[in-house]
């Protein structure tokens, strides 16, 4: 995309220059759609555009795809990348609180990307530093760039993010990914459509708060009669030790694993999208299918990421 | 070497582009001869050859020395990397196939080096991706770039990897990289010699393999009378774990030790070399001869891995 | 800083440049002193003066602050890094002396920095090897780079390293870090306070030291006495684990914590540092205070290490 930015587009960029992403519900319906006309134009080369930047990458607990894809993101861009991939190699082991972690650190780096397994650590690492703070994932609370990706990935198959028939399915009750991409999606006006057995439904405060935006959604326990109404399937992992009852375990992963007969009823431009890594939840079968999008919300990853690096340090254009 | 590229060589480097490095046997003998020529032409700078590139380096087994000498090689290119150093930081321990961390990582890199502890792994990764995949080991199958850097240290210390007499000592049961060295070097015309006790001698399929393949050889147990005879002497590690009797494993360690007085008996020309790590194989009195070549083997990994990077990127001239 | 090199400056460059740093006491007082003055020109940028450089970072037991301060240090010069951060990823699991392990990665490399638990490992270490070794942490024994930023903290904050009145209070029995930086500032003429209960009381062979350096140096229990006379307040770490009894564990720890209104007793020029992590010894009210120093000396820590890895590979000016 070579053509200029608009004005609301450097106001935006100018806004986040310096600043952090804790959460996707910092932005306002109109930041976001502007955000994702941003990372839009990163797609494609900007080598360089970081060189001689360094970023700390602080991840408290292991993440394979969070972790590459920044590396891979700062790579892209020319900059460098420090830091460690899980705590036992950090100093947490001796003690030390995170607060002076980060103070330390900021001494080595540019900005932070941080995964931590507490609540509100992005926010408190953000307010221990004047650098660039994102969050990576603080427990099972906000994975900002992971709703970006998902938001950027309907963006770029369905060309829209707004006006959709958006199926969550799986686990609504604790899946992290799922409860911030039902607040983002139905702020930008879409109809939801939440999908779980009674057990794993979505929890009453997002329920709540669906209400206060005077959202659009319905629930059911029914995915077959759900499916051919979507434009998005959104697919969440179903795990074992939810359940007390293993049979009970048994019963609702088989009657919401995903295949590509179930797939085939939707509409053409039905897309299935999984915050991934999935076990059973989407059988391989689906993989071939032109209406699977989990690998490219992957690749779409890598170029949310570069976008927020860059904006953050101000370099851009 | 300023050369111009010789025909011979163009054809293989223009076959070799996109493509993989799962197992030597992918390589007719004449190739082999043709890429380590191409390799030679390695030697010496090439800097910022793959910069911006990025190199998975996926380890879901630790290696020290095959991981650092591929990051060697690739920030010696300009290249940068990502990845795990083993697989308890990697998404496999939450239940992910290899085929889907492959498919997700493919978008946040160029190429990949996977190791692997299931045979088999680095050709079903292959499958997994369009992107070329170098096999840095499969469990007890292949390690091409190790055979490879053994051929080329070979080469460069005797100017030819044909007509020489090979003895290959200690442990040809399970040593992976003896038994792809012998392949190779009976594929490409060498006279070889495999000193072994009775419970650790080459296995039958492999004996089978060299008389297809009408190779010259001999099988002993007695080290001393083959040393004198020899070109290139190849020692491998004797695991204590392999012997159920441990008197066994100790006169067997004792009598294939290799010391200075050894290869003392052998012809000026005589190279000794060892996969690494050695353990008690080679006495450090032997590192001091100009016939040691197992540090040298190291050196030259560099150079064979920067040339096989370049060659699968098509980043050549 | 634009001037031109002083001819002591040149001197010690070309003196040090394929050299090791093992240990601070390698360096006469006068040497000492030209080499802060050297760090000093290696604040601001020096981007590109190690590109296609690679740093072995050799880590057999873990460490943060020293591991993210040299690859931050790498990646601010352009250099690229290579390593492990500990050493279960590291084939000294398999049995591999250090010496084979250095023989083996300097050929990945063009220069070493090495963590060991063994003292001695990093002389070891650069004996097995014509690159050059910098210690970063033997055990119990040098941390010579801790050391310098430490020295190079002090001359940034009060503008020289001489005839100060430098109070060390806690763990002095153990405390490497303090250890050293005893040695260095007693050798270039200050006024030592040594602040310990009676079970961590500086050690017999460091004082003997002191006393054939003919230092000035006292010895006290009593922190707030002292404080009020001091220019420099360095803060160990005492361990729980160096205490039989419990109790006199939490009473000591009481007595030598520092707090804010401990600090304001001193001097306006009074600086308080601390090599961290920190558990409680200084209580975060501190850190306000300008007289704080230790997150600066986390600063320091990188224009040192760049300093010294451009000092060894020659690549000043």
């Amino acid at each position: 995309m070579s053509e200029p930015w608009t004005p609301i587009e450097r106001e935006l960029a100018e806004q986040m220059r310096g600043n952090d992403i804790i959460s996707v519900r910092q932005f306002r319906p109109q930041e976001l759609r502007t955000l994702l006309s941003i990372i839009e134009r990163f797609e494609g080369d900007q080598a360089g555009l970081l060189r001689g930047k360094v970023l700390a990458a602080l991840f408290f607990e292991p993440s394979t795809r969070t972790r590459l894809s920044f590396e891979s993101a700062m790579a892209r861009l020319g900059g460098g990348v420090i830091g460690f991939a899980n705590a036992g190699i950090s100093s947490a082991a001796k003690g030390e609180t995170l607060q002076d972690t980060i103070r330390i650190v900021e001494n080595y780096c540019d900005l932070f990307v941080i995964r931590h397994p507490r609540e509100g650590s992005a926010r408190a690492a953000a307010n221990a530093t004047s650098l660039p703070v994102i969050n990576g994932g603080d427990g099972s609370n906000q994975h900002p760039t992971q709703t970006l990706l998902d938001l950027y990935t309907i963006k770029r198959r369905l060309g829209r993010t707004t006006q959709l028939r958006i199926g969550f399915v799986g686990d609504l009750k604790y899946g992290r990914a799922a409860h911030s991409l039902v607040q983002a999606t139905a702020m930008l006006g879409n109809d939801l459509v939440l999908i779980a057995p009674t057990s794993l439904r979505l929890p009453k405060r997002h329920i709540a708060e669906l209400d206060v935006l005077n959202a659009s959604y319905e629930e059911t326990a029914d995915l077959p009669n759900a499916i051919p109404t979507l434009d998005v399937l959104y697919v969440t992992r179903i795990q074992r030790e939810r359940f007390a009852d293993p049979l009970n375990y048994e019963r609702v992963k088989n009657v919401y694993q995903i295949n590509r007969a179930a797939v085939d009823t939707g509409k053409n431009e039905l897309i299935v999208m999984h915050p991934l890594p999935r076990v059973n939840e989407i059988h391989p079968d689906v993989d071939a299918s032109p209406r699977a999008a989990y690998f490219d919300q992957a690749k779409n990853g890598v170029t949310v990421r570069k976008a927020l690096l860059a904006l953050l340090m101000g370099a851009v254009r």
